[in-house]
This record gives structure tokens, sequence and C-alpha cells, in this order.
């Protein structure tokens, strides 16, 4: 495996988006022809400032919000629809929406057949 | 930090895999001399469509797996040997067995002492 | 999206570090003027072998310690110090203080708006 990017030959599409937009993102993935990818629980926070609330007389500050992590490791040439895919399934308008990042990525193995690269998404 | 990718000098191995195998990847990685890795429960679907079942005469869809992602930022002269390791530990040869990806990594820091790059790991 | 890394115009800074240090950690990357992140619980283990103890009579190991993953996607231009902050509030000079890794992005996506690379983070 070379450090070299002309190797890049996958991307590793990876959202944060709402808990309750999964299944939307997840449907659009499999309309859009991508339906493989991993999810994780995350909490994390955007531009918006902290908000503040009161419990039992005690003020506390809200800083993380529950999201969820989707990602989807898929050629190049299908980054774009998938990111697009995901848009469509996560956008309420509202802020918290979330964001989408698209990574380099060198190489894939499929454990059962040690198949590689395009071959092994 | 520099984003041309000749400054790449290390991977991330990022593998997703089987609970019941994880004590398995981790044996195999230290005996690669590669101990070092981070664990995140995830969830996940591959290539296959979603299982039907029934509960209490409901139908439902099961269509995330419960998964283990390891990653492991490894020197690039190791990063076959760390994927064949994992490979190795991961293979039941039925299907969901599991998915190895490798990113290019910039640099690393070890909080404790400010080491950088390969020192950092 | 060309997998060219002259169109790397963003990175990753994924930190590993200690639970008890997360708000330390957040306080001081937003007082760098980076104060959106991405948490996640993670465990892992470093270069240390693993630790063996004594439960009702029962030798046990514990080689998987409890850890948080940060990740803010930041400019280049800004990923140093993104590293700086997270380590100094990250840093307790012991054993076990974590690891920070810088990875190459290529894009971002704001899902509400839609802005692309800088503009949507
Ligand atoms: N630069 C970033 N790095 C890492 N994670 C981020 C970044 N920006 C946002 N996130 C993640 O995305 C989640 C949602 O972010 P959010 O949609 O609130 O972004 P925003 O910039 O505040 O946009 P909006 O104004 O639409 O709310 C955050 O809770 C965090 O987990
Ligand atoms: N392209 C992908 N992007 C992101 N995650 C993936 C991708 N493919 C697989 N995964 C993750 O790996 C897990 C296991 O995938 P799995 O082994 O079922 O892959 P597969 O392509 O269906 O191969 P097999 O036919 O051997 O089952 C999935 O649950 C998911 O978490
Ligand atoms: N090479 C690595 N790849 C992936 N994760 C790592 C790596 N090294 C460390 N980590 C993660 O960082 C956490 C903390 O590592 P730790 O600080 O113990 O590193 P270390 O190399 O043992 O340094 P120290 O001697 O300061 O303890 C680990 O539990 C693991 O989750
Ligand atoms: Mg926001
Ligand atoms: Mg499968
Ligand atoms: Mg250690």
């Amino acid at each position: 495996m070379s450090p070299a990017t002309d190797d890049t030959d996958l991307e590793l599409v990876m959202a944060i988006v709402r808990p309750e937009k999964l299944s939307d993102v997840k449907a659009a993935l499999a309309e859009a022809g991508a339906p493989s990818l991993t999810v994780t629980q995350v909490s994390g926070r955007g531009s918006q400032p902290a908000k503040t609330g009161q419990w039992r007389g005690e003020e506390y500050v809200i800083d993380l919000h529950q999201k969820i992590k989707v990602e989807c490791v898929v050629e190049p040439e299908d980054a774009d629809d998938v990111v697009e895919a995901i848009r469509e399934g996560a956008n309420t308008g509202e802020k918290g929406d979330g964001k989408i990042f698209v990574l380099p990525v060198f190489d894939a193995v499929q454990v059962r057949t040690g198949d590689r690269g395009t071959d092994a998404i």
C-alpha cells in the first residue's frame, strides 16, 4: 500500500445527521444504489452557542446534541450522488441538520473473499 | 501541516468486524506487533438485503447488524500486515464477516510527550 | 469530487482522549476559535501491555480502556492550533493521555444550506 494519492481509488462519505432522520437517509442511499453503510451514535456541536437551561433551580448547559454518524465507502464517481442522497434524507431546513465530509481512501478489503479495491465495496 | 500528500506518512486501517471476533482480531494484531487500537461499537449493513421477521404477529425488518469498528494507525510499510492480521482474526467464511478500509493520515501526535509522526504511534 | 490531493482543502483532527478530560478539551477548542466537534465513546489500548487483576479469586485482564474520540474538521491553516488546543486540554503527563491524528478531507457540505468546502465548516 503506497502513500501516493494516485492510489486513492475510493472515498469515505462521513455524515453527521439527526437521529430521527436516519431512516430517511438509509432509504435515500438504498434508492441511490448505495445501500452499504456503517452507523455510529455520536454527539456533537456545530456553530451554535451552547443552550442554557434550569433543572431543580440549578443552571445547566446543553452543549452536545445526540447525532448519528453514517459512513459509506464508495467509488469516487459515486461520491457526489451519495452526498446528495444523504443531504436529501437529512435535511429539515432547521439549524442542526448536520454535515457531510468526504475523505480519501487508499484501499478496501472484503474479509470473506479477500477481494480488494472497488471489488470489495 | 500541509495538505500535500507526500506528507502522508501514516495510514489508518479501519475495520468493521463481527463483535464475537474482536478478541481474535486483537490477538492477531498483538501477534503481528501492532497492539495499539481504538474500538467503537457500530452497526451497519453490507450488500445483503434486509432480513424480515415476525414479532407478536407484527412484521419487522432487521436492517442493521451490530458490528465493531477497529482502528489502527500504523506506518505505511506495516499496513498490509495489519490488514492481513485483521482479516485472519475476523474471517469465518460466512457473509457479514466485514470490511477493512485503509485511509491516508498526515500526522500523529502523542499527547503525553508531544512526539509526532512515526515516533507517536 | 476528484481523488487528486490538491483538492484536499480541509483536514480532520481526530483525537483519542481520557473521558475526564473532555470538558477541558472542549473549552480549549472553544478558546482556540474552533468550537465545532463530534464526540464518540470508544475504548482502546496504546503501547502498554494489558493489566491483570483479580476478582473473586479469578484473574482477569483489562486490555481496553474507556476513551473519548473527538473529531474536528478544520481548515489546514488551523489544524496545528487545533492539535495544540486538544493537547493542552488532554494532557495530564501520565501514560494513557491519548493520541491525535490528522487526516486529509476532500470536501465538506452543510446539510441545511448546501454550502461546500471551507464555507461548510
Ligand atoms: N467542523 C466540524 N467538525 C466536526 N464535526 C462537526 C463539524 N461541524 C458540525 N459537526 C457535527 O455535525 C453536527 C451538526 O452540526 P450543525 O448542523 O449544527 O452544524 P452548523 O455549522 O451549526 O450548521 P447549522 O447552522 O445548520 O446548525 C454537530 O453536532 C457535530 O457533531
Ligand atoms: N461500502 C461500505 N461502506 C461502509 N461500511 C460498510 C461498507 N460495506 C460494508 N460495511 C460495513 O461492514 C459491515 C459488514 O459488511 P459485510 O461483511 O456484510 O459486507 P458485504 O459486502 O455484504 O460482504 P459479504 O457478502 O461477505 O457479507 C456492514 O454491516 C457495514 O457496517
Ligand atoms: N496507533 C494507534 N492506533 C489507533 N488508536 C491508538 C493508537 N495509539 C493509541 N491509540 C488510542 O489512544 C488511546 C490512548 O493511547 P495511549 O495514550 O495509551 O498511547 P501510548 O502510545 O500507550 O502512549 P503513553 O505511553 O503516553 O500511554 C488508546 O487507548 C487507543 O484508543
Ligand atoms: Mg448548528
Ligand atoms: Mg454482507
Ligand atoms: Mg499508553
